[in-house]
């Protein structure tokens, strides 16, 4: 697009968005231009079609897509841009899949400045490149004020799966060993503290990260893993009543060996809300065989994002399909599917 | 998901959207079984893991991503579950490529009905089916009343160009002839009339269609075509605009040429708007050499849905990439590149 199109540039300092940038003229040219075509640059974006075309290296493809709605847009360890990319490339990674292309689509609400529009896809670039995976075609629509809440984002991504790699949710065996890859309920204790303007002792910050090259190394080390899942929405404690009902096993947790830390553990009890409940946006759950877990472990542990990575439990057969805890009192409880309201827009 | 899950089945009926259905648990996957799985269903969603895995054809892939605002979010003529299908298979088809999967992230406003959504997503999976194209992943997010909208919907696609096909933006050559598949303006006008009460003469009703399959026929006959795109937000005249900006080309339509029903003329100029910045969502444009202008236009015609197309202009040589109409009284005048607002949420 040629830029004399646009004789005045952006005002990036102290516009705001409004209706035009959505409608498909001249205006909304140049915000794609001038912001998301910039910040995104790459050789499929500057084909300038409305779709991107690419040549996919052989393998089985995974597609995934996720709605990014997060209130507040930025908060400690992260913002909605950056976390649109980690969470899709989260999924993909979940079926060992190494990510490809990414898409966005925006949903601005009128009179969002112009200023944190350009912030957002900076860091939402940003992550792009950190994680290696380019932005490939995208779409922005503007919605009146009040019909919106500054800005929605939905991610799709594409990744290839490398040959003899079968993972997936039904694929979890009685006997397999349960692993975390880290500390738990980091980032719904994170968005929380900063959207009631909570006041933690400690600074508590998301975890949000992409976890496509700790999976890597991963599935290179154990390629007998059974299934990955990241915990999110809904915690631990949802993730793995959806697993254990897909794979049709029980599940069987160690209390002392989840790794809490102790100031989300401490804000938890403040809130009255159980960590197993509180999304993650840069952990995942794996389940291997019993004998292959030390050495997954040892891999997990090696990897900056897997340090604090623990073996937490073990899968059983189970006709009810129960997800359980065994106390460090020797008791034991079941860990219950909660609706989750109590944590909305987390994500 | 087993159904013992969930002792109540939805309601229907009477039940309304509240936060728990995007909270990643319970009442979540209950909305993800009975409403979304059940309409779309098909073997990539019954894998059950936040990515689908596909095995793709030989051949360069391209993918494409829309969010649809779209208000009313029912029509004359559609609705938002069908159009968030055709719009996004129809950006696929103008690569020339055949549309292989779809994804869908649905952004639910607190209240919403869940008798309008269930209808949505009926007649959104009716649309998948009709074109042959599966929905193999989604998403779906809740936000707080007076958040959102209803509904917003952005779906990807995915799709893979046959060999030989070369058909992009920037690929309109001087003595090119500009064709379009039929009348304009009428998904623009029917929305319009919807949305604010107005109560035209004839009923106009959105041209909203899946373009593939034409597509498939058009590139079949003439495989010399340069440039198809289709002409939505910003009508004719912002696509033509981008599309002369993007090869370096001018155009020159013929006023008389242009297929354009009475009843939305007449509309457009109570309203005081030009047709060609009026949206469609079923049309097409469409640059080939000159010399197979004729056939392709006969091969558009043979189509149920390309009856009305006509050879609507010709692209020439200009350096200032000015989109010209000459009139039907000799005169010429150049097609402005609107800012667009005069029509908000068209799709």
């Amino acid at each position: 697009m040629s830029r004399r199109l646009f004789p005045q540039p952006l005002d990036l300092a102290n516009g705001r968005v409004d209706m035009s940038h959505g409608a498909g003229g001249r205006a909304m040219a140049q915000l794609v231009s001038e912001l998301f075509a910039a910040a995104f640059e790459n050789d499929y974006l500057a084909q300038g079609n409305d779709a991107a075309m690419m040549s996919p290296p052989p393998g089985r493809l995974v597609m995934s897509t996720d709605g990014y709605v997060i209130s507040p847009l930025f908060f400690p360890g992260g913002d909605i841009g950056s976390l649109a990319v980690h969470g899709t490339v989260n999924d993909i990674a979940m079926a060992g899949a190494r990510p490809l292309w990414l898409s966005a689509g925006f949903i601005i609400e009128e009179g969002f400045p112009l200023a944190d529009l350009a912030r957002i896809v900076e860091f939402m670039a940003g992550a792009c490149k950190a994680c290696g995976v380019p932005l490939v075609t995208g779409d922005t629509k503007v919605v009146e004020r009040g019909k919106g809440d500054g800005l929605f984002i939905t991610t799709t991504g594409v990744g290839v799966v490398p040959e003899g790699l079968h993972i997936a949710g039904d694929a979890i065996r009685p006997g397999d060993a349960v692993l975390v890859s880290g500390t738990l309920g980091d980032h719904g204790i994170a968005v929380l503290s900063k959207r009631e303007n909570l006041d933690f002792d400690t600074d508590i910050v998301s975890d949000s990260a992409p976890l496509h090259d700790l999976v890597a190394a991963m599935v290179a080390a154990v390629p007998e893993i059974h299934t990955l899942r990241d915990p999110t929405r809904g915690g631990v404690a949802a993730t793995l009543n959806e697993l254990a009902n897909q794979s049709g096993v029980g599940l069987i947790l160690q209390e002392a060996a989840l790794p809490i830390r102790p100031a989300v553990r401490g804000a938890c009890e403040m809130l009255g809300i159980d960590p197993l409940g509180v999304a993650n946006e840069g952990k995942l759950l794996a389940f291997c065989p019993a004998e292959r877990a030390e050495r997954l472990l040892a891999v997990m542990r090696a990897h900056p994002l897997g340090r604090d990575s623990a073996i937490i439990g073990r899968a059983v057969e189970d006709d009810r399909r129960l997800v359980q805890m065994e106390t460090e009192f020797g008791g034991a409880r079941v860990v219950e599917w909660l609706n989750g309201e109590q944590l909305p827009r987390i994500c």
